[in-house]
């Protein structure tokens, strides 16, 4: 038993020594006990030479842990061994980890690996290289087992001995018809459970959730979310069963998504992660910045339309940052709520309004909250009560304007089929800020007379 | 077979009719093809009365369908059937979701809900209430699927067709000694492919993963991800297993905690959503909104101890926005990697510097970009060329700040054991507003003889 603590590393620097000293016995009844996943790390952490690990390792443990490795990194270790050797790994890998590898590499890089499988390996991933890479299609693997509704459970079992070690899930068994059109659906519960000589047509469940090959990524991710399923069979469109997708593939497609809001919301573009080049960076965030820098001049020019004003009054100048700065913080409340309630699927038609009118009620309290806070600061610090009226009243406004814009703009941005996420940031606090200097110099102007 | 597209709604508003004029024995058929999810989406669309539809279903699926709502709604739910029928719920129910139930209601209410449970049932779910909430006990179910090692495949299937429709997830058997400490796990495949007089022991993997009762949910969602699993057991401090977790309640937990970080970065707290009332929700953001106030003020400090300057270039009040802005955009793109970063464990001993540099880095090279934009867009609006060096120039320094605060702040607030989500936005803004303010018209006041 395995009990993840803080201990646990003392223990797994063991695992190498055992792999480097052991005999091929050893290390095959070794590596039972081992999650590639944690072996990936150890190597990482290694400091001599990996491939005296990796050459001890049976084929089938590498085959797996190439398939734990970024899409891009897979090759790499794979053309590490000898010809012999990585066709033989080939021959152990997953149809799509090997997809996922061959999506990363050359065209004659790509067709001489796929040399190397045999027949039917080199027509399931040529397949699956024909489907974009972020549809249900891109997601699936080819290993799955079907049965025919005619069989019994004691055929089915016998079945089940031969076929059940190379699939991806053996936990479901899917029913097709001779055409390959998927019919219905038994677990290995189901199949234990009956007697040996019931049929499969008897016992299988018809009700399969199944979707079409081009189904985009993300709404597969939802399906899974929502129904809380292990596996989704996919379909091509005349109902010919072509895979299964599973839902560890399904998490890093979540995470994803969701890295992907995060980004957007904070002027990130979704490519770049942590280990990202500084020209990576760059060319990544210099767009977003050029653009606010566009944004940030329209802000700025209202400024200049008042300067004679500011001339006049110069503490406006001090106040007038945090008019613009409370009602861009207070506009990406209300985007934040809004971005995720679209991602998560919780804004409908039937909230919608009244969503709309909470967002509006909450910016006037807060509005009026901090607007009465700052007035009487701004009374406080500049002496003329008039001023903390005018700070105070384009607050209220100014938060207005943010919960409108917050909550506007991505709406109008997801019915015209945008990303929600992408660009809200720049929209929102564009508005939050034109207007928040458009109030507070507009009414000091108004009011400058009692001012100076 | 049911594939998921658009034409689904046509075809589910029949479910309704089904349910309403059906036999006891064709609406019993007809559940089988529904998910409780999609019944329950129904229901809140349907316009006439609920309780006509629900008091035709039979128990267990009414017990389904509380154990996907929402926590504070199942015992709503719960409540509306009689005495009895709300008795033979409630046997139907999984003890995980009456723990959760039990966790929303008043003190008497749970008292009154347990005494309707038998022995069973009752001390599993008052064992469930002793765990915090977001712990692997708060997470877990009592139902599970325990053999002894000494039974061969024969017992054990006899043992399972009696047991296993109980049990939350039939795919995996944990094998446990007569004190209850978990000794292996084996798989419905290992046993349908094994001969029947084997033992379980021979046949058992001895390597389970399992966690402790009291980890952290969020770090148990980790491990989910990190190693594909559909489920893991929970132990005790003497490694008696206590029950599992499945990956679809660490799907909803993974998305509380994304949520979690979505909204610290924009300014919400975690409870907020969509739905929230506008109290709850004024009460959520405005104590965020008076925090970056007083922040903001620390802002204008600066601002107004320049006012002298500003006095005599008003200019400077029109691009001074522009320079703290910028700043507070490219603060946030380094901010929001850092978050996510940590947040999938993605920044490490070994990456650590490396990552500050290429900050740095892009920091330097965006800010010179920026800096040449605005400084000869100024130069072209005032006519003077010192005006724009000067800007460009606080340009380049204050992205230099934007990428140490928004690398120093999450890093530290981990550091200290605080969600580096939480207020990192906040402290990074006020960074950059500070130290934009600051060199743009402290340099200003350098070179005012040259501006004026």
């Amino acid at each position: 038993m395995r009990e993840k603590d803080n201990d646990e590393n003392v223990l797994e620097f063991e695992i190498i020594n055992k792999i480097l000293n052991g005999t091929k016995e050893e290390i095959e009844e070794e590596m039972e006990n081992i999650h590639p996943v944690d072996l990936l790390e150890e190597l990482e952490q290694y400091e001599g030479n990996p491939n005296d690990i990796l050459k001890k390792l049976p084929d089938y443990y590498v085959a797996s842990l190439i398939g734990e490795m970024e899409d891009e990194d897979k090759y790499k270790m794979l053309s590490s061994f000898s010809q012999q050797r990585e066709e033989n790994i080939i021959s152990e890998m997953a149809s799509d980890d090997l997809a996922d590898m061959l999506g990363e590499v050359d065209e004659d890089v790509k067709e001489k690996i796929i040399s190397k499988m045999d027949h039917e390996q080199a027509e399931e991933v040529r397949s699956l290289l024909g489907y974009e890479e972020d549809t249900a299609g891109g997601l699936m693997a080819k290993e799955f087992i079907a049965i025919k509704e005619e069989m019994t459970i004691e055929e089915s079992v016998e079945y089940l001995r031969e076929k059940a070690p190379d699939s991806e899930t053996p936990y479901y068994i899917y029913v097709l018809d001779n055409k390959g059109i998927l019919k219905g659906v038994v677990s290995l519960r189901d199949i234990i459970v009956a007697e040996r000589n019931t049929k499969i047509r008897d016992i299988m469940n018809e009700n399969v959730l199944c979707v079409p090959v081009d189904m985009d990524q993300e709404e597969v991710g939802r399906l899974f979310e929502k129904y809380g399923y292990m596996v989704i069979p996919v379909v091509d469109e005349h109902h010919v069963m072509c895979g299964i997708i599973t839902f560890d593939d399904i998490i890093d497609v979540l995470n994803e998504e969701t890295t992907e809001d995060i980004y957007l919301l904070g002027g990130l573009s979704e490519g770049e992660t942590i280990d990202s080049s500084p020209f990576y960076a760059i060319r990544s965030r210099l767009p977003w910045l050029m653009i606010n820098l566009v944004t940030a001049a329209m802000a700025a020019s209202v400024v200049g339309a008042f300067e004679g004003t500011i001339s006049k009054i110069v503490a406006l100048a001090t106040f007038m940052p945090i008019v613009t700065g409370m009602g861009g913080n207070a506009g990406t409340q209300t985007l934040t709520l809004i971005v995720r309630g679209i991602a998560l699927d919780e804004l409908n038609e039937k909230n919608t309004k009244q969503v709309l009118i909470k967002e509006l009620i909450v910016g006037i309290v807060n509005g009026i909250c901090l607007g009465i806070v700052v007035g009487i600061a701004a009374k406080l610090w500049v002496g003329k009560a008039v001023f903390g009226f005018i700070i105070g009243l384009a607050m209220v406004l100014n938060l207005i304007v943010a919960a409108s814009a917050g909550y506007f703009v991505p709406v109008i941005l997801k019915k015209l089929n945008i990303d929600p996420a992408l660009a809200s940031g720049v929209f929102v606090t564009t508005f939050t800020d034109v207007m928040g200097f458009f109030f507070f110099l507009g009414l000091a102007t108004l009011f400058v007379e009692k001012l100076v």
